[in-house]
């Protein structure tokens, strides 16, 4: 069976579940395995490295997956534009920042353009800029993103944008958050958590083990891991990820990270390559709750897509007569 | 017509929606609208003002309506306890702390425990200590709470505390929340910001006019209108409201808060007086985008149950035939 909505119908998908372009997460084998599996697959175009992301897209197989981006950071590389349209993505899908620079010539290539948004401000401003689809992403959500909540954003940013199909971000990772997102008024959802845990996924072993175990409260949002990296992203957006002990110990103290930003760098890196993760970043969203083994990106698809058929085939049965008895 | 859950057939409903306990604005007369029109009305105990609580539970006719408390402020003030189950209360909702000092008074008359929780770690506790229901809040809700958020939290607490049903509240102010709360696992639904604006709520009329006007967006966390108030909160809880120019201030400056206490405290009790919203707060939460006119509570939960209804109904004509040609 299969879940059909604007979002499947224009993509010829089983269900309506996108990968989301994760940067050094989302390569080209995930998001071959994620459209493989029925789903739309996407490879995370980072932070404009070009050889990265030439051999991720060919990876991919070239053709199936679309391209996603950081927009501001796009910005600054505008070549990877090219680069993405040269293998003829499925789509392109553009966050964190103004889509008008690109906008026209993703869609002159006839190439669908996705536009994620963090507000509804945003999301008005996308639907202006010729979006075909728009992904409402909220605070609960693994890595970059803002303030708002997915649940109550997703229908008023579907009240604001008029006709443009809405995707709902953050939260969502087995069959109830789908089918709950299909009731706010989405037409499918964008979910990376579930998939950072994929065998497919670039995320290292030690990390998604760490994702396995962790809880959504242990999450918490703060921009300390940007600054660490050297990443200088703008307002509003900061990082959500499992808060570990150089994480909160540099949230609190902002000035003393800055003093010390190179130690911490060299700390930071050498972290990466021996996967010390009480300093190198588990970066997954609130819904981590949701994730309890390291499986086959189609066996996470596929579980996802069948619980919410079953619950959206059962709902109506929800419906009844109103009881006889005074209230 | 109605939608049957566990809820709505323990307590007779037509809707499986709730009216959240207010403090100030949950009174009498709003909680027995809501229950008049199938739902489960609730009167906010607030902070210990005995003589509000009987007036209250009079205007409500008593029996109808359920009686909600601020766990920790019913600790400090426990006979309150005593007044609210001498007037034959539908349940007791209790929210913010630990439920362990009153379950068994409550339970031992037969009294159904309603327990809101803000964590999963919460949530097994207050199953441990025998609530009927437990309620899974999010930090999108206005009014107090904490930092996770309602999509993500209520499918984890529900695989946390087993056969214990569960509520969702934050984020939800018409037909799309409630339905998506049902998929989400939960058997029904709490609402403040939706009944807010009711004609019957005790908030101010200039308050009410301002939620219709405000947006989710404009909502923030934090502490400041209970350090003005007085009433310390524990941690974890802030409270989310609609942020106005003396909140923006003084959120970027507890310590100057806690310097002019006494001058600011003088000005915030003028301005409730007053109706000042630039300093007196409208407290709603992110669903308030959602919230488009003052109006009868009736007319607010017809609309919110007959939404869910058709959603619901109709959900299964998304389930059908995978697409046959190749993804």
């Amino acid at each position: 069976m299969a879940i059909r909505t604007v979002l499947t119908e224009r993509f010829g998908l089983t269900w309506p579940i996108v990968l989301a372009p994760m940067a050094f997460v989302s390569g080209g084998a995930l998001a071959r395995a994620v459209t493989a599996a029925g789903g739309l697959g996407f490879v995370g175009g980072g932070y404009g490295d070009r050889d990265w992301l030439a051999r991720e897209l060919a990876a991919a197989g070239n053709g199936p997956v679309g391209v996603g981006f950081i927009t501001w950071s796009l910005a600054r590389n505008p070549d990877l534009l090219a680069l993405a349209l040269d293998h003829a993505p499925r789509a392109v899908f553009l966050s964190f920042g103004d889509v008008r620079p690109f906008a026209a010539r993703v869609k002159r290539q006839g190439v669908p353009l996705i536009a994620q948004v963090q507000s509804v401000e945003m999301a008005k401003a996308a639907a202006g800029e010729g979006a075909d689809f728009i992904v409402a992403q909220g605070t609960e959500a693994g890595g970059h993103g803002a303030a708002r909540a997915t649940l109550p954003l997703v229908p008023a940013v579907v009240d604001a944008v008029g006709r443009v199909p809405v995707l709902a971000a953050g939260g969502i990772a087995d069959g109830r958050g789908l089918a709950a997102a299909l009731m706010l008024g989405a037409v499918g959802v964008v979910c990376g958590t579930a998939f950072y845990v994929a065998e497919e996924s670039l995320a290292a072993p030690a990390a998604k083990a760490a994702a396995v175990e962790a809880g959504g409260g242990e999450t918490g949002r703060s921009s300390v891991y940007d600054t660490v990296r050297g990443f200088d992203w703008p307002a509003p957006f900061d990082i959500r990820l499992v808060e570990n002990p150089f994480i909160s110990r540099w949230k609190r103290d902002g000035e003393g990270l800055g003093r010390n930003l190179l130690t911490e760098r060299a700390r930071y890196d050498r972290a990466l390559v021996e996967s010390d993760l009480s300093v190198a970043a588990v970066i997954v969203g609130e819904a981590v709750d949701l994730v309890r083994a390291v499986e086959p990106a189609a066996d996470i698809l596929a579980r996802m897509g069948q619980g919410a058929e079953v619950l959206l085939s059962g709902a109506g049965a929800l419906v009844g007569q109103a009881p006889g008895r005074a209230t």
